[in-house]
């Protein structure tokens, strides 16, 4: 199945476009469940079996698994491997190389891993984006605007118009448009960060109603949910994945702390819900 | 000691500007040696222990360990042990996120791997380049202007000048010029490809002489070593670090592979020795 497909079925299913990020932190983890490779395995199996009904897919982040070496690759492959068929996992690691080199990296996330999608920057251009956009079954998400303060120092830089028009783009929406262009398989996602509400507007703008766009900075970032899912969204309430690690992994740390992250998963999930149907409601789609 | 001088006194030991990228690719190794984990630490033993007198550093490329899963970091941790103390090894990983994030790969990277230097993407602006930064004796090699035919897409855009004087900057340059305000801490590098010589010789006036620039794209994608080295090195001949992969560790097939492996190595040093005294000649420095 076409990663896309995927990504629908399984939000349709779960009535969810919560992405669940496992970036298992050791000191913000449950004690109880003590520490080291065998222990983040047990807890990222403890957060997928209480939430996967309630999100659209999962996002682990490569830095939290790598930083424990060989062992963290090895957890990553479990983690990724414990998760439902009908949930895509998309692996963060932002990677970005030149041809043969991306290809290896592709492989790796793709191939030896398992992942359903990536995510990669877009700084070296088409030939270094376009061996993981050749997995046509895969989805690869480019970043376009990330969540940080800094951001603006390159992203939102304003390009200088050739042609002397009165339209000034800034890089993130020229790199959205690149990204629009790429898409000849089907198979591109963008990265928007929620703190950046009326320029996530825009690009979904620029790409149009069929690219997903993985949204981080909900929660502990400060990113404003609604905001983030009426300007994300397309016309049809869908394709804003609205990623939340801090605030659903490490809402509990006590033994029941499965209840708390259920709960706050669910939370999220309804306040989606909500969310998108008060979009709906204003534009009603038919 | 801090990584700058580490490079200044492996280059003066050995007399060599060459970095050689431990990149290996199982299709492209010798027959003999075999395949999986164990052929690649082999191999990578016989690069170092032929080529050791002849460098100014090593280059693993992460892609090539990654695609081997657990094994490959495992095989990659033993590779950096095998290179001698006096010689710095830079991890080419290409990473890049936000904050807290960029700490778990920092510290992969510095911590768990021990490499004296990484390569870092500079798309997510300041806060994202910081964490590595911050490990004040370790180098930290930023993306400028990359060696692959796509580095135009963005790279290269002309920024638009909010004072409307008559300097167009492109983002390239724009970004060596950060790297330049971010080297507070005197261990910022940066990349630029040997493909655009014109363009590697206005980073180097941008950025001054004490950063050093690690050049790919010489050998195999067809970039010029002596235009590179006028163009890259400092006034003192110094500082630009010529990476070779292809062209040395894979020039030799058979049993006695090795020799020609420190040959090519061998050449390369004569030839950049040959470029530098060339440059030097011309504009002696006292």
């Amino acid at each position: 199945m076409k990663f896309r497909e995927k990504l629908l079925a399984a939000a349709g299913q779960n009535q969810s476009w919560l992405c669940v990020g496992l970036d298992p932190d050791p000191a913000l983890m449950p004690e109880h469940i003590g520490r080291g490779g065998e222990a983040i395995l047990q807890f990222n199996r403890a957060i997928i079996e209480s939430t996967f009904d309630l999100v659209c897919a999962y996002k682990p982040n490569a830095a939290f698994y790598e930083v424990l070496g060989a062992e963290g690759w090895t957890v990553l492959a479990e983690t990724i491997k414990l998760v439902p068929d009908y949930v895509p996992v998309i692996l963060d690691f932002k990677r970005g190389d030149i041809g043969n080199t991306a290809r290896m990296y592709a492989e790796a996330a793709f191939g030896q891993l398992g992942a359903d999608a990536v995510t990669v920057s877009p700084y070296m251009g088409e030939d270094s984006v376009k061996p993981f956009l050749d997995f046509k079954d895969k989805g690869t998400f480019i970043l376009c605007l990330t969540s940080n303060p800094s951001s603006a120092d390159i992203q939102k830089k304003a390009l200088a118009d050739p042609e002397k028009s009165q339209t000034e783009t800034s890089l993130y929406r020229y790199v959205a448009r690149l990204i629009r262009q790429w898409d000849t398989n089907d198979n591109a996602g963008i990265v928007v960060g929620a703190t950046s509400p009326d320029e996530l507007g825009l690009v979904r703008h620029d790409i149009g109603d069929n690219i997903p766009i993985l949204i981080p900075g909900v929660g502990a970032q400060g990113g404003d949910l609604e905001k983030a899912l009426q300007a994300g969204s397309n016309a049809a309430g869908r394709m804003a994945i609205i990623n939340v690690a801090r605030g659903v992994v490490y809402a509990g740390k006590g033994e029941d702390f499965r209840q708390d992250v259920r709960r706050a998963a669910e939370k999220y999930r309804q306040a989606i819900i909500q969310a998108l149907r008060g979009k709906l409601n204003k534009h009603p789609t038919r």
